[in-house]
């Protein structure tokens, strides 16, 4: 049983920062869950230096403690978790680098454990989705974003950060009919940029939807869409506003406050599913660390649902 | 026809930076709208480096795309513009930056070119306010600010960041009577420093009243002050909170979100608005550069409802 | 009569930093308010140097001007005040620093000067408790945090910036059936740590409560509770939104705007407030300044009930 | 007598930060010397926010201790000194702010106090040097700087940070035939940009040369140059090179390090010196403050002198 | 005849920065050197970022001056040149880069312009090596580095930034028997690391040797090694010792002040220069940027070398 | 055997930092040399933020590689090392932190395993001096710094940092007649604070000697003093001058460059050196991580000394 070193004993400023204290190892026995970087950022059409996220977030989380007051769970008390530290990911070689998500994936999607990566930018999460359908078929896709990221290329290169989640379509990786891309917002290339999506088959609820139908009517719909089908979470921490998220490759003023961004996680609760990304964290814009602060707190949440899963399994078994 | 350069050829961040990546170009010929910069700060009262604006906010505006969803407008399907660059202030003179200002000004107004200004402090305005006045004779202000900026005086100076609209209704250069200002908050030397821009004859809508009539009561309002007289709108960066624009000279807590500071720039659509400025970007406060997106999307918001004005007059024009 | 440096005179950058330009002076006569720091931080258990709080509290404070508009009043109308300085803490020893604060505060306190103080980490409110209770008995207490502080020990230590709270309920300094936390949240070690609160005696006011019930409903529940008894409010800026107020020690996730933040200081009023502090500022992470903005603006609230209080004093004896 | 507040009674980061810790008060009696500030910067020519310089020095100036080994001397052994404040400079209006510090000399050379003068930018000499040359008559000017600062003007402006010292020429302030200039390098517009110098009588030893002649010998011409002459010591902080010095307006690389730029100071003693200044530190340039404790360390140096004179005239007198 | 703007007519904080403030446009015609930027960080095999390395650069260099007093030489008295912007690099894709960067350099060598070449991580020298290969066949390097790099791979991947200068060998781009390295230093994988590039033909200086013989003699060997071949000079800024150079992506203790660094460039006339490149850059740990600074002067040296063989050859023909 | 994980299979950026990217381990089999963390600053009397002094050095040192060019040595191919973690301090209590520290080092020195120790405020070496004393009995202090820290107390307490080396010949830990101190300079309270240090028995070379003396004299002065005694080094960063160290708590001009700081390190081989600290690395003020590289640098090249001494203890056993 793995759980974060007790901080009432050794303060949580002491030692080599493993996310949220967790050991850092490459197991996969009784192991739940298990918490990975992919620190990777040669795709990044922009800004750059996402490579420094998955540390960035490891150095602010071991302020979280296990108990979930919001969702009224102490996660160790279900789950086992651990630092599984970070991909080997080939600076400047997008295909090696998915190769090794993939080889690096597969022993932990085998166990049926649950990983929740950190970016790295969002051009991981085609090696990410390689890896699950494989292993779960094509899977339903919830995505929290201010963009959509199914682009056709930059520049030529089919494979950036902005194109993911075209060439997951193409790919046969994604049960599209069943997936979802909630809060896009910001100046585009032109109207297609949203239609497009929607002709390969996502359901979008742009942010100025979101704003008008609420937070309730967007979880119904995101439960509606993703019923029953395993499901691959990929959240971009430009979701939130600027004000939230600073540290970022390409923010995008108008988003959820930090707040609301926790929210969207807890009602993703009840959904089948099997793994979680966080992407976009950059460092190196990230003054105050506001931006650690709130996806140490996202990634939280995604660990509270996988408790609270356990929970209502160990409750239906009982 | 003038527009950004091709960031699906080149990526964004290759080039000396220009707003929005316009060619940077002092032409008045097929040109329907200009960015420039007045890098001016001698007349700003505390912090001090607001010269250094125009530049920060370009930095940050290559991320711009060309289309608006929340207006579902293609810039440049109906404009053409450039970076026009800045005008050659003069460090310490306030006067002579004025006359510059309006030398620089009166090419682009001839032609009635609707320029977007970015300062600098916010003394600039008076010269705006004396170049528009010059083409349009006295004309409405729509001001958004956290501050009035109608003092007297600041140690005895006439001239300073905290003064131009009183000095622009002494000399004429706004028709009152249908000029409004929205956002004021903070404290204050006395009741007076509201009340003194009433007894000048502006409309004064403070951030309390914001709150308690809310958004839609407060751009009826500007619509019906400002009516189908030409505007010039100045927009204070300080009207948002200190959250969303840290990077300015004299931040107060409580204002709008960055979010609702776009939508207060879109409400002001079918006003016959002839130029902007954003002003008080002061980047050496602007970690993260937070007001960087802000300022750069709020000028985007700006740009739109001169390509939508163009829009209805084509519309109408059929 | 003490009052704010003038600032039409000479520019609020100019000279040694005192609270919002008022004189440095540790002088007891003819005084209704004192601001002061106690830049202690040895009992911080994760991020340290909130040593420096006050005088970055003091940096920003320049630029408050004396007329609060949302409260109708001119603080100097009715009070004089002065920066006392610091408490001459020790650092590393927090019981000589406990001991200095309470000699400090004595000569305040004996002639009902309102002190309000700059901290420094959570931990110096004990001292300040302990100075109040000597001269007005067991105190209630009126907390707004997002973490109740009160946890029994850390590592051992009885003594951190977690555990005020319960030290001072049992050394009898708060009158802990009038006593009320408000805003608690984000992860804990296990449910009993809001439960431990109210085995204390405290009424706590979860932040997920205070979203439930509203702004009013907590004001009234703080009036109800706190009755006419002599009060001590204490203030964490971590109240606040992590984006509100970056620059502090545990930041979390899900609090008040900086607006909201001071709602909650105007709504005090008409207790009997016999003091205040305000801590847990800590300016390595207070990049741009965001934080100090927050915290001069919540101090300038306090000193305006100082003012109102005086007034319907003043007006009651008419 | 005044000397700095006890440190080992009173942690160096407790109270307002005044220079060395020492008293702020306006005071001339019993005084030898007085540290004050002209924090103006509307004279800059690019970077400005030298108005913040004088408080950022005393920020670190805290940590300075009265005995200076180098020197074998304890400064408040010889010597009372008092932080004077800063001159109510006027922001945007040089004359203006020239004849206010005039008018806050006055008294205090009235007495032969030395002032120790932290600016601000480099046009704030000018304002000395009418001051002293009002005592003193025309005095020998020893100028440490990268730049001669004796253009004639900017965009037609006379009055900037570049112009001082012909300015002072013109004006008859300086004796020119004692006066010398020591650091001179970087880029310039020509080859008159020294030769100028040399032709309105000053000598000039360029960063070239010093580094060709050595120290010893830059110091003997010094004291060849000024003699028994009334003495001002003028020190811009870019004369030290960048990697010691980034917080300022126009750094130049290849200047002295910061323990060369002390011995330079170290090496006037013997000069009749009745004032200094240090100009052109701006903080928001200086990470790590490491600016900060150059300049700190330079005044420190500068009081030195002060003291060792003190010294001399006592056992002269004995 | 192209030069930079007039700064006594235009503050140098105005308008889109480029270098040195010289005109941005692609031209070759009457054009003796080109400043233009390659801002690829793809290949860095840590730190990122370097795609911000010539707008940094450019940011600064506004503060250059046309006249080189160490040099007594006017640049423009001799030369033109213009800011030729950014070669549209491929993020993410080295080998369409290099395409690119071949592609935009060949016009300029046509025309036997000399490129002064702004990185962009170290990998694009290779790039430019085959750029001026094809035009002049194999040339002489002469390179500053703490590093080789003549790596042969880093995870398998041939073509990072610690690998050029082994592939512009293998690729028979250089002239090796004439090309030398200098300033090695910093632990290594082996003493293999040095002997290697030895091995490859490269005279090798270590930092270590370079201290022991001193300037002259590495100047002496220098020209020794490079004869009256046709040189191109390659300089990363990580040469400098990380005091005067930290924003840079692997620095490396012990090396060169930035005087020392221009002192290179200087000693360098005389040699046949046909480009230089200045690379490694990285702005995000320029803080107070001081690499900016050194940057700029350094390629002012390579400018004014450019000058100076230009006024030599003037001399020769009268 | 213990050694880095291997940089050319996986980035330098991957994975939780450890240093050098050692195995994170507290073990002492088959181990040779342990770097460990004591984050504490508790006895820090002005800045604090010590206690994330291990984690910045850890976060640069990933950039290590294993041969030292300066030594001729792969440390490696001698020694077994890991990173041992922190000590769990107690933060607010030095003397139960104290107890930490030796109960940590105690199964280290059991094996002779040598710990390099990363601070934390030089209050610490009193700790580590404790623990060595009772292994080795009093030991030879080697000390760099630019303060002697034996003064006598801070406002009354005895442990602070600047006051272990007074409390260690107190307790007899310090073999003081073969100890010697290195670099003293600065601002004091008066000449007995250095001489006090004498008058404990240790030889003193204030920076002043140093530079009179020179390098290889001050190497011979310390091989002299301490002979073949058993030794602890203790080096303060601040003994480095602020351009190369900014980051710390009580920076002063005039010290060494870090490469000379190395040099002072690679002087002492040939001592019996037993362990090693390095201490006062302070984040907040590192911009640009300038004092990362050098701390991490001065690790590394006490590092090779124990692999320098390996050797030569094989050598000698051929």
């Amino acid at each position: 049983m793995y759980q974060p070193k007790d901080s009432s004993k050794s303060p949580r400023f002491t030692g080599p920062r493993t996310f949220m204290r967790l050991e850092h190892i490459e197991r996969t026995d009784n192991v739940d869950f298990v918490v990975m970087g992919v620190p990777f950022d040669t795709a990044a059409s922009n800004r750059t230096g996402q490579r420094y996220g998955p540390q960035h977030i490891r150095d602010f989380s071991v302020l979280l403690r296990p108990y979930n007051p919001d969702q009224d769970i102490n996660i160790f008390d279900y789950c086992s978790g651990v630092d599984y530290g970070d991909v080997d990911v080939i600076p400047g070689n997008i295909h090696r680098t998915y190769d090794n998500i993939v080889n690096a994936l597969e022993p932990v999607l085998d166990k049926e454990i649950i990983p929740v990566i950190m970016g790295g930018d969002h051009s991981i999460s085609l090696g990410h989705l390689r890896a699950f359908a494989k292993k779960y078929g094509p899977i339903a896709l919830v995505h929290f974003d201010s963009h959509g990221d199914t682009w056709d290329n930059y520049f030529g290169e089919k494979y950036m950060h902005g194109t993911p989640f075209r060439r997951a379509v193409e790919e046969g990786l994604i049960d599209v009919d069943h997936s979802i891309q909630v809060g896009m917002r910001g100046p585009l290339y032109g109207p297609e940029d949203i239609e497009d999506a929607r002709e390969l088959g996502y359901e979008v609820i742009p942010m100025k939807e979101v704003r008008e139908i609420g937070y309730d009517k967007v979880i119904e719909r995101i439960h509606a869409r993703a019923g029953d089908r395993p499901v691959f979470v990929t959240y971009d921490i430009d979701f939130l506003d600027p004000a939230y998220a600073p540290g970022t490759g390409t923010p995008e003023v108008g988003g959820p406050t930090s707040y609301e961004g926790l929210e969207y996680v807890r009602g993703l609760h009840g959904l089948d599913i099997k793994g979680f990304d966080l992407v976009e964290v950059l460092p190196t814009y990230d003054s105050g660390e506001i931006t650690a602060v709130a996806a140490s707190s996202i990634i939280f949440e995604m660990i509270s649902l996988i408790a609270m899963k356990k929970r209502a399994q160990q409750e239906e078994n009982k």
